[in-house]
């Protein structure tokens, strides 16, 4: 088996967890029902068309419940597929495939679904710079795998974790006092690598924000002429800002919103909102 | 805190790797920008409607971060919400409410929106014999929280795993070579303590796991005029079996499904394709 | 090594935890005595007869320890062995076998010591369709060995845990008010996978039990005559209910209780009071 | 609740994975049948004779359940129980006792097994100075608390883990290629905390170890003659020199063993065939 | 206990293991000679002077294993204390004080020599704006206790992890081919939260840098009159961006560095070669 | 891969949780700038001298992460190596081995300071039967893989925990009331497998140690006067008693310690202020 796109090491895991939560103390039908020695192949194959994103976690299913089992890929991570297209064989002792076919269709579906969400808005923008960032909206322990999904898709990441960037929003403006200490303690205190991003509800917050050196401006559920508006004064002010659109993002009017000349467009929907793609494991007894 | 409807032992360990999962190594907005002793009362609310389930978890987030913070329930697990509702407030040290707030809300958004959807299409039912329950095709990691919230919205659970009912699927029967055998060989070998199911695409399959004794049986795929008429069968050869429906149940056809007879509709698409409630935490500093 | 009859996934962290207590913090003797690079060839030998279940348990053990290991199987699982009996030989570097030796032994001796007792109840069965069936008296931590061990020894399981199996014991019956009240509300309430099973004591609540439809009923702690009053009035009333009888069940009175026609015969003593059958492990010097 | 006799440390994981094994996905029994506000009152009480040991692990299986429940111990640890002896009680909520019943006493006979076997024991030797002590041959995962129940029992503890001790054993010995060797190759790199132990199995390996210094010296599986002459031996030779016996040590021998004058018996048969002492859990609805 | 500077449940796992590794399977010479119902105050005090860190982890050691322990803060976090000084008292079960002493005082120390390092690193720095940070060079299994301890001594801290910063290395630049490849790749594809930093080895690769629009340069391992050179061309070329000095920094050449007008100096020495601060806990019977 | 001194299952759990605190959500400098399928070939180089301890750590490392890299040991475990020395090669993929490198790095040059300072300490002592130990002030969490450091280095182990030997100090003593009567204590009550070693303070102690019966008496804090009375005294009183030196130990005092004719000297200096080994990797893109 070949490298991942994420290291192993992050989710498997998540996968081990899974795999116990679904076996309970053993599959009791496949064990009634089928002799141990009986040799299978299996195909996952798609229901309806999608984006392919998550291989790589079936595989480490099937991987960890039997390395015996020989497992081909049949169409590219990152690719398109159509119903009835294959996506993955699975060929060696039946009882294993059988044990695994559950919690692999289950990450499967959900990151393909992601990924597939995901290309839907990226299609909408026409502006190459701006880019779609998924949230920390994420399920609960399956972020990096719905991180990675979205970046399928061609999405992009906002923070992973509460670590790995600064965002000031209103609660720590209100706990601050004023948007400008907010983002001078930030300043003071923060790590030098990560950029200062505040949250900002209208013009004057704005211009609080640019003078106070912020780096990151996010547009806090802003009409789409606010929008327009505050870009214009932060490409005069400080053209080197960046400025994020958040809150009420929808596939209806994102294009409209990435029209508005912000560079970022964050969106939680796309992991907390999405629909599972249908996927099917078909088996053959050899 | 009083006793959460599920045993928390079964919970809490999912809960601290999501906290884990969103801390990293820490949240330095907050540690930045907010002194630590600063006070805060918060409030969870209603931002749509929905029915609410995972009070408990979120309530646990908070415990788990910090004790001391004053947790008090406004709206009832399993009651409906209308957007403005206020579902939970929490009061004491900010930075404890900021670190849990993102934690908290992936959970109970998700619980809610399962239970839901789950109301929806128990409402279309108007067989009151009549269940609707979820499947296996839960997010990794969360089974029983989701299980329990197809509960809260008047839904039944399938098996939890695969230890706790025997599923003759198409799978096992061609690795048994017939309907017949397969039941026979659960019957034999699977515990007195289980039902066993059986997964049938037509009328012979049907009549032939009533003759070899099946207790429940699972019409695949059918579509309603067949349903009607494996119900008319069995109710006449084996009255005492029951029936499933399953395969492709939407809420648009799930009062037709219930109208044939059946006595259990199982649907996956409660636990892998529901929405998000949207819901916000709003904080002010004390 | 070939795919043991329990998933691994179910029992490696199980090893792992007691090769960890076993090893403390490392081997003082064999490191202080034992060169690091000898090489050894040792046979795990019975000494005393017995059932043989577990040797995929002792053969993880020394994968985990040491992959290099040459193990190979010469008894077969499941098979009667007799004092002087080899059942695995390992050969490679001394020092892992050493290490490995007592944790090896330590599963062996216990698993085979179940499945040998179980056997000695099995055979003294003449009906059958009657089956021993182990409970959830089982070693913590070591259950779904136990269980296992147990269906080596020909005997079946009931319950694996608390959510695969609907059993209503006295105290249930006594929160609800009624055998027929608690037989009610478990057959609203649980899952349509599971028989609902419930204990009686007398004819009174056997009657009861079978006019409110309980699948399988446990007669606790009968007389022999009171069982086979009771299994008379159930094959009369109700052919189709599975009737179990539990407590004080010995080898000496198992031949009687299975004479009285019940279908299933439940002893925690299988896993709880079993005695270990003396294994060894010789070590040569290559 | 007071401290427990072993720090709570060491065995509150072991308690924690018995739960969650025992519970699988939730108790589906009670959850049917018993509403989730009754409160009970339930006792742990004895059905056979017995000494008492781990009341303080039932307690803790108890606590990590419901940390509202009220525990009164109603025995000492370590005294005898007789039949309808109540051990503990417990008070609150009925849903938290059901849930924890069965964990509880699978600890708390298994304890009172070893104990009251190993008082056994004790009680057949006649020689102050000697000792009895439990083995390695211990339930994987358990050792801590079966090492203690020996303690409670009146015996004492040999080697805990291979770390912890230096026993120079058969296997060890032939990889030395000598007794001496073995021994000063231990002398030279193991710890000064640890005594050296050396296993011989006839007079002329004896000599041998105590002329090579040993400070321990385990008679292995030797007749009553043979041990009574190894012990003159080594009175004479090295008085301080600590004799044990070791193999095929039973209640009909250890007296007659004790009595050739070594200063331990070692038995692996406390701990590896202990008989589970009966106890019950009655229940009462408030 | 007030909440913790570090949210504990960063760091209460690691305390958790830390009390298992030193337990092994109990205190044998606590157990053996201190009766298990004395009680005790002990006092941590310093051997030494330093700078205060870590004084709840000290806690949290205790907490774990005994809550009824009465913990006493007598110095202040962050403070400095002099030879003599009680940092702690600890009031309570003689068992678990003496249990729990070298644990705590294996944290405290390190973490106070850890921030005494770091304060004598920052009192030599003359300029207000120059940041000392410490990197990634921490001990496996303690980064955000020894970030923590930078930060109290008065430095700052570099990356936290892999993910939550860009540093581009001379590896990286190799495998892009040139700096200005490198910086824009990282720029196309990295989150908009984070910096983008480079480190130069020279002036030509400062310059590609500034041009590509590095946000943040690191000087490695230049002298002195290299930075002062490099300072200046980056303060005309390009002021926003962030100049960081590595390698090579000790107590001696510090000034000199920060004097060169580099806003960071990065040091791996304040947590990989720090020296423990010597305390001690002194226990009174009472 | 060949077998490590210390077995895997001591510290691959320590490396997974090292590679997960720093690997945080993924390498995001990589990630974004490498190509996913780019070779490389590093080495680890010394850029101080010192004595090899921990290879085997640092191949973990890369183990976990690919198992597909390459690694070849280029000097020997345990012995010196020089300024450029390679120490491990490491070939394949540049992102695996670029995501290894910090936490190879941090476990490596840390094992090797202790090895290095351990062997000066070692070099001093004269006296063949003198040894220098390591005692348990060790890093939380990475104790085993320090006590090997020191043995590496030619040292030899205190305890390694509490409960693999009997240490009787002050706080003991104090509890006990008197030094003969915390002796007595000890012999009555711990395994017969373990030395009983005692602290004393002065001559008065140390008779009172030998006339219980210590095995072992620890000289703690006394002055090299001091120490050449009670060696002299013990040699004549009781030649078989092994006599400690404690505290206060430096490079500069140890040879004349050891002269004194002490059997072992302590050191927690050893593992809580060493320095760490300059050590670097090299990579070159294939």
């Amino acid at each position: 088996m070949d490298n991942p796109p994420v290291p192993r090491i992050l989710f498997e895991e998540t996968v081990r967890k899974a795999l116990l939560e679904d076996l309970g103390e053993g599959d009791v039908t496949t064990r009634s029902c089928v002799p141990p020695d009986v040799s299978a192949r299996a195909r996952i194959v798609a229901k309806e068309e999608g984006l392919l994103a998550g291989l790589f976690v079936a595989e480490e299913v099937f991987r960890q419940l039997d390395p015996g089992l020989v497992l081909t890929k049949k169409s590219r991570e990152g690719g398109f597929f159509s119903p009835g297209d294959v996506l993955l064989t699975i060929e060696g002792r039946a009882w294993s495939i059988l044990q695994g076919e559950r919690v692999a269709l289950n990450f499967l579906q959900r990151m393909c679904g992601i990924a597939t969400l995901t290309r839907k808005y990226v299609n909408r923008i026409k502006e190459k710079y701006c880019r779609i960032v998924g949230t920390r909206k994420t399920t609960p322990g399956l972020r990096c795998l719905e991180k990675y999904a979205v970046r399928v898709g061609g999405g992009f990441n906002h923070r992973f974790c509460l670590s790995d960037g600064v965002l000031i929003k209103d609660n720590h403006i209100s706990a601050c006092g004023s948007v400008r200490e907010a983002i001078e303690r930030a300043r003071a205190n923060a790590s030098h690598t990560l950029r200062i991003e505040v949250e900002v509800t209208d013009e004057k917050e704005l211009r609080e924000a640019i003078s106070a050196g912020a780096d990151v401006i996010m547009l806090d559920n802003m009409s789409i002429s606010n929008m327009v508006e505050c870009v214009k004064i932060t490409k005069k002010l400080a053209p080197h800002v960046i400025i994020e659109a958040s809150g009420g993002v929808t596939l209806d009017n994102v294009a409209e919103i990435s029209a508005t000349g912000v560079d970022v467009i964050s969106s939680g929907a796309l992991t907390h909102s999405y629909k599972s793609i249908d996927l099917s494991l078909k088996l053959n007894i050899l």
